[in-house]
């Protein structure tokens, strides 16, 4: 029975890109989004063709029940060994006027209690088997609140406490939970292709993408993923960032 | 009519003793706490005792329009110049086992919910005014996470990204969000008293105390909120620490 | 005998405000600066004009004992109560190529050396008085790196850690160290004036200026200052920010 | 030609299995150390027996010029790929009292105006070259500043901010400088070993050493090292932390 990666929050960005590279390097991936089941279903082929095992899971995080139930189905699979948190609650520049109390509500809920849910559906289990990986994607907002980010930067801000009190917890124990903060633009079609237009994303791809590397590459970043899941326990890292090369970090302004 | 400094979680310590300062420079204080009508009312009683004006208020924040009601009700008496945000979420050590997802989320609604809820119903008053300032009590749980802190951390670390995100948004516009983080035990009877109990509080408070000043003296603690609140618009502090002398920062070890 | 309040680095900008307020409130204040010695004792007159007691110092603090014998110097007027440590090393933006080994050393000799050596020099005599205070004007330069700013952001990120080795070992003595960083434009002919030369720093002045409060009013940040010193030691601040509330915070990028 | 990974700091430890993993992967490895030359021959020695390329270099990094010449000689060899700038300032708990101002400019040279130095000479190169990768060993004392840490902690405190404008000025032109944060104790003869005297090192590695991974082993570290240098250059990472799963977090306390 093969160890399971499950991925929570598995577009055509990050989260399809680890699921690959885990499936290619034997684990069973148990891909889990929310919605776009035909999309879901071609990622799955798409490891299976490549000789790689993977399920697809239609799952809504924020129902009551969802999360707990979808590890449970997933256990039946394989011994979840390694799980990709990749929710997050990014809705693009919203004022406070703008941002209504279900908006900022809805992004606890994805990216801070999603975690909180999952942690307590898997640790137990993981704690049971001696151990285990939580892998984070986080964002900038996590670090620092820029304005219109309320809901996002309070939702991040969160859940890397969180992070943090669970490694305090759980390390010890053999969990290693890793906050994964990227720090600029994924060249995701469905992320950053949808907040900006086919054609503006498009434009972007080709003034700053594939050629200069100037955007994150999903399967580049995937590789960080898969070695940070599998460092030895003597040399774990808790807190790292990516960003392109030609990125400035957060904390620069242009001169 | 005179400004109105509104205490939200006007409890014994920090919220009562500034409270008690602005009321004494000239402000109205309208103290707001979720129980003990009797101790509520022997504040108000105090402060007017010595000249100033108060008025108490029971609200349960976590209830639906409770903060937006009570910010109408408190405009009535005079506009609301000032609010101390001095909800908390702390809960003592619990194990990840130990949190449910409902005191999870109770942590959240007040500590972070409730600052958002609170800046939805005042900023626009503030803002049609000029300005205003919102002093948030904080917690160095919202800048590291502990074992059994995963409700506090989680709720107090996306406080202070939304605390950024306020200020990004609207110091420009006059209103000044200062996030004040305290970082040590403050003799508060009614907190840090009934979280060791009265034998033990006693205890610490003689080994460390008053005449040593090894906790943080909330009457001492109100003046640098005064002081914050009462910045030139030059030259506003968004984020300080508050410590005892003898108290080692967050981020230091016994050698 | 008064109390003493010893500048380094008393220029027109802060230096100088802190100077002239501690010295209203009652302290000696000792003015130290390289070079203008006519601007030095205008300052020292302006204080005297006004009752205060002051007195004029030149020293070159990268040379060797100057801070030491600066400090000697000073105790025989009185004994030094606080101390406003305000060398800076920003020389504006200068590439690698451009930052000599000379120029690199330099910053960190003013800046972070220059903190050790008065530390050395002064902390006996405090520690024995049973207390004393040394405020640090800091930069964003310390929190966080930017293209040219070798130089500064190495003297100042170190001069920021020694800021915390030196409460860890030495608050509970009684000896208080806050680091003050200045997270903007400050309105100081002979700092930003002379970065920007007469000219533009008055167009500055008007755009952003006098009138709208946008640049960083030197004697409006003495009052914070002025209360930092004089926190009781109960409630201690170690770091805070001060910024003009038109002015995003270094974290924070337009939308 | 071999490309080159020049190890600054080539000791038992860490410098010297991040140069048997280079060499182990197809890197010459430039073993540079300031004594022990028998101990450094041995490491050449033993890379050259498992089919290596590695050279060995005695320079003491402080004196005029060294850092400089070291460069040139080694580019001899080939260029000059990846450094790991692995000199450090640790010189256990020292009182300010006992730290003389020479120790406190000595931690500077080593572990700050080193990699200074280092920039200076080897950037041009790599800029020609069109990239190159500079990992930088880092300490918990460059986030924060304990008591008996002054110059440890100015001199990394001042690093890591120099990696920062590094990274600033030179990610852009294809050099990657990472910030790797060691937040433990590394089971290394030479330092630790040396730090504690044979038996109690013996005694620490026993009680959590090689079989409960409690230290952190220098070749499992060697692994992320490796990996940090050959992130795609759309995925890099600037700072990450390493400790054993069994170490609290530098921000952590025991509950």
């Amino acid at each position: 029975m093969k160890k399971v990666c499950l991925v929570i929050g598995a577009g055509a960005g990050i989260g399809g890109s680890v699921g690959k590279k885990f499936a290619a390097e034997g684990y069973h991936a148990a891909l889990c989004r929310r919605s776009d089941e035909a999309g879901l279903m071609t990622m799955v082929a798409d490891i299976e063709s490549e000789g790689g095992s993977a399920s697809g899971h239609l799952v809504n995080a924020v129902k009551e029940n969802a999360i707990e139930d979808l590890v449970a189905e997933v256990e039946k699979i394989g011994p979840i060994s390694v799980v990709l948190f990749n929710l997050g609650a990014q809705i693009g520049y919203r004022s406070l006027e703008d941002t209504t109390a279900k908006v900022f509500e809805l992004g606890w809920q994805m990216a801070c209690f999603g975690l909180f849910r999952l942690s307590k559906a898997v640790f137990p289990l993981m704690t049971e088997r001696g151990g285990g990986t939580v892998l984070v994607t986080s964002a900038t907002a996590a670090v620092r609140g820029n304005a219109g980010q309320h809901s996002h930067a309070a939702a991040m801000g969160g859940r890397r406490m969180l992070c943090q009190t669970l490694n305090a917890e759980y390390a010890a124990k053999g969990i290693h939970v890793a906050h994964i903060l990227i720090d600029g633009a994924v060249d995701a079609p469905d992320t950053l292709g949808k907040m900006l237009g086919p054609e503006r994303y498009q434009q972007l791809r080709e003034a700053k993408g594939l050629e200069h590397d100037g955007l994150l590459l999903p399967e580049k970043m995937a590789e960080t993923y898969f070695h940070v899941a599998h460092q030895h326990r003597s040399a774990w890292t808790h807190e790292l960032d990516l960003r392109a090369f030609s990125d400035l970090a957060w904390w620069n302004h242009a001169p």
